[in-house]
């Protein structure tokens, strides 16, 4: 991050002088929302479902936002001129501000970051492990900055060789900290969870797809393990398979062939212009 | 705070000028620890206490401290000199550090701030309502930075006319979210929740008065209603009376007699030097 450049509060700032009071309600209290998208050869990718989904959250978590679409946008695509990264992430944080009794919300705190990022095709022929763990994120629908468990069970995720969790709330699967879960059952039908869960916008595009059979749908914690295939989705990871779930692998351990469609199909809509 | 100082890592800064990198981890994800305690007439109130929840905090959540509890406590006693505050408190905040990849823990930054508090003891006979909600706190025995659903709450608890929350989990009362809950029940028992809870200070000095007949045991919701009296506690509140609940006073909606021989008995035991 030796030269690159960040937006505080609308001002451009070295990313290596991008502080903040340590009054700030994120500090101290771990309140802020975020959004996270990519450019791809310089072309913001899906950026007005991203800015629809931030300015959501800001409004679901009574944080004002002083800067409008435009005036965001206007923001985003200097700091994008700036840094001049053509394949890069481009991280959208608001926090509850430097509230003067460490408690209420103040005049919220905006801050604008990007860092090189290019997709890697391999990773989707290594997918990944993942455990089920019981545990339910609060306020699911909104992009908070909440990753505390997530980052809890790093080492419980590493003692058991896996590369993630899969969070379940009772019986019913919902997603991972970072990515939308999906099956394809034994009736080649694609499903994922429509309640308890972030709307990925990966995921809000495979719900679209029409030539696949994409749906919401409950998927229990016994369906694992019938699932023909399994995968995630993400605006970093794309569609990946995960390969085996609590140990066990899922159909005969390999990408299956819906989900390899299915990645087909994303990565020639999103990843090459 | 205008001549305050605080610390950072070791290095004692204005407070103004207190500032950390957004590249944090209590930024990024939310993932921080901290513990708050009070000076009294220049004198730390249970220091061990909280400094041993402070570093078992840090142990749970995988976050090495730097500093053993000798320099923290020289660290403390240091700002204290410069503050020159004789009624205060002083919040020590460990975060996740600046994350590389934005999502592991990194060398965790060690925060401490320190603010004027006296306690006002006409508090205790406005007391407090509140109102009931279905939340568990997670990883709730760790003293963690997680308020966001207590912050996202607020205006619920304001359209409510209530004073703060009061969480349950299924039908066991738990706490509230920066205090510790008791009833007095119809046997003169005093029961606070034994599980799902931080083990509040205040809370483990009551516990241990052996003139009252404090105990943990189960509280259901349907409980609160034939409580004859309730109250939290809290290093900041000490012993603070519910007088109503859910729009229902608690007993006659005064102060009740046990509650103030054991606010007195706390009051002469702590803040009386």
């Amino acid at each position: 991050m030796s030269n690159l450049y960040s937006i505080i509060n609308g001002a451009i700032v070295s990313a290596q002088d991008a502080t903040i009071s340590i009054s700030d309600l994120s500090i101290q209290r771990g309140y802020g929302i975020f959004d996270y998208f990519r450019f791809i050869h310089n072309q913001p990718v899906f950026l007005e479902e991203h800015l629809n989904r931030f300015y959501h959250s800001a409004k679901v978590m009574h944080l004002p936002v002083a800067q409008n679409r435009d005036e965001l946008t206007a923001m985003i695509l200097e700091l994008q001129k700036r840094n001049n990264l053509p394949d890069s992430g481009i991280r959208i944080t608001l926090t509850g501000g430097y509230s003067p009794d460490g408690y209420n919300i103040a005049q919220p705190n905006l801050l604008i970051t990007q860092s090189a990022f290019t997709y890697n095709k391999d990773n989707f022929y290594k997918g990944i492990r993942v455990i089920t763990y019981e545990h339910q994120r609060q306020l699911p629908q909104v992009k908070t900055i909440d990753y505390l468990k997530a980052i809890y069970l790093q080492p419980h995720i590493k003692e058991h060789h896996a590369d993630d969790v899969l969070y379940y709330n009772q019986e019913e699967v919902t997603e991972c900290p970072r990515a939308n879960f999906f099956i394809v059952n034994s009736r080649e039908e694609v499903i994922t969870p429509g309640n308890h869960i972030l709307r990925g916008i990966t995921r809000e595009k495979l719900l679209g797809m029409d030539a696949f059979r994409v749906k919401e749908g409950f998927i229990k914690t016994a369906d694992l393990a019938t699932a023909r295939e399994a995968f995630i989705t993400s605006t970093t990871k794309n569609i990946l398979p995960v390969l085996e779930i609590n140990g066990k692998p899922v159909g005969d351990g390999q990408p299956g062939p819906i989900t390899t469609a299915l990645f087909n199909q994303l990565f020639a809509f999103k990843e090459i212009y």
